[in-house]
């Protein structure tokens, strides 16, 4: 594992003691190291293709969660938040093809098989594992994309934050996810080990899309990145009562 | 099989010659059977309920079809098509909320057994196959909601409509499902075979949506209706080159 990861995901792993869970619902971070990431942004080819396959694997975890839904309330809750991440990626194409009339499908087909893969190994066993991947990929990678924005042109990247920061229906996956934490205890501990090796697979997936220079961006220029991230990651976590 | 069941699916097994392929895509049939089915319509938290629930095995049937799309490109059109029909159930809930305060789950909730038990029957086994059940079950199913809603009180039936008429994407799934039989011509045999037993299932799923007074609607009554209904199907079919 790399060193960079190793060392941000040591600090998850302390196991500091967790407050109570607060009662708000969280849009996190808002602002997530603009500065540290607008230099190692990609051209808005390669952001907007990777964003709208992204955007595709988050809606289809969505689309998961909608079928492994228990009950019609759980159903219709998801399916806005899908809704929701539809319009997103819709957003995302609609950008791609204003960009000197590029094929929208030939942008994103570069990181299909990277990004099928990540969705493989995050699917989750059952309907509560596919909730905290909903909750926990798309909130760290929202935080991520709309950061790594600010080094877009100014234009497309105003444009651009809305969709990456559209609201992926966290507060719903909230309510489901702390219902189903109280009705069986039992679940934090397995939910809580899932979340912790989501955050590890997601972080890769963000890493892979900062622009590498030669020999690629320094560590220590990454890794505040990561921290602010992964201090996000942690306070959603808590949201729920969950060791991050 | 019930006698009616047979008799309309008699014609279908007939197979008469089909004319070439036409050029356009349906919107099938518009207005179906309209006066016949005013009389079997159920009351309209029955309609709203039952439709509600209808249009979220729909729409899951479409999120299936995006997670089997081979390419970006498909994975994109399909998911518009989700989009569209997920607005029409929120559409759905909303008048559900809307009669004196009905909770849309609770609505839902007597027709999940029956309807999760259809989608189970027709989810077919690979991409092609969804593709099928997208197109005919949805195609099949708007068509008898709208005709039904003519039994609805005239303001909610003349909102509800719009709503179950939704573009489920049938130019999408036309278009996609051409190319692939045009690709793979031996696929005609097996999509067509798959669409004969789609179409008797969704019959099942749309004669239970009827009002039964006693001893139920009498085969007289509904058999133009679903007469109607079939020749819509078999045009559907037509335009993919298919057998109905």
């Amino acid at each position: 594992m790399l060193r960079w990861l190793r060392s941000v995901l040591r600090g998850l792993r302390g196991g500091r003691p967790r407050p109570e869970a607060p009662r708000i619902t969280p849009r996190s971070s808002g602002v997530v190291a603009r500065r540290e990431l607008a230099d190692l942004a990609p051209s808005p080819e390669v952001y907007l293709g990777r964003f709208g396959y992204l955007s595709l694997v988050l809606y289809e975890n969505l689309g998961r969660a909608v079928m492994a839904a228990p009950t019609p309330a759980a159903k219709s809750a998801l399916l806005r938040a899908a809704g929701e991440l539809g319009a997103a990626h819709a957003g995302v194409t609609a950008e791609l093809r204003r960009l000197k009339k590029q094929d929208p499908a030939a942008a994103m087909e570069p990181y299909r098989v990277e990004l099928d893969d990540y969705q493989r190994r995050t699917q989750g066993a059952d309907w509560h594992e596919i909730l905290i991947t909903c909750y926990v990929t798309a909130g760290f990678l929202s935080d991520f994309f709309a950061g790594l924005a600010a080094g877009l042109p100014k234009a497309l990247g105003e444009r651009v934050v809305p969709l990456v920061r559209v609201e992926i229906g966290e507060g719903i996956l909230v309510e489901l996810l702390r219902a189903e934490i109280a009705d069986n205890p039992r679940l934090a501990a397995r939910l809580a080990l899932w979340g912790r090796r989501l955050v590890g697979d997601t972080m890769l997936v963000a890493r892979a899309a900062l622009r590498i220079d030669g020999v690629g961006p320094s560590e220590e220029r990454i890794e505040p990145v990561f921290s602010e991230l992964i201090a996000a990651h942690t306070r959603r976590m808590d949201i729920l009562g969950l060791t991050a």
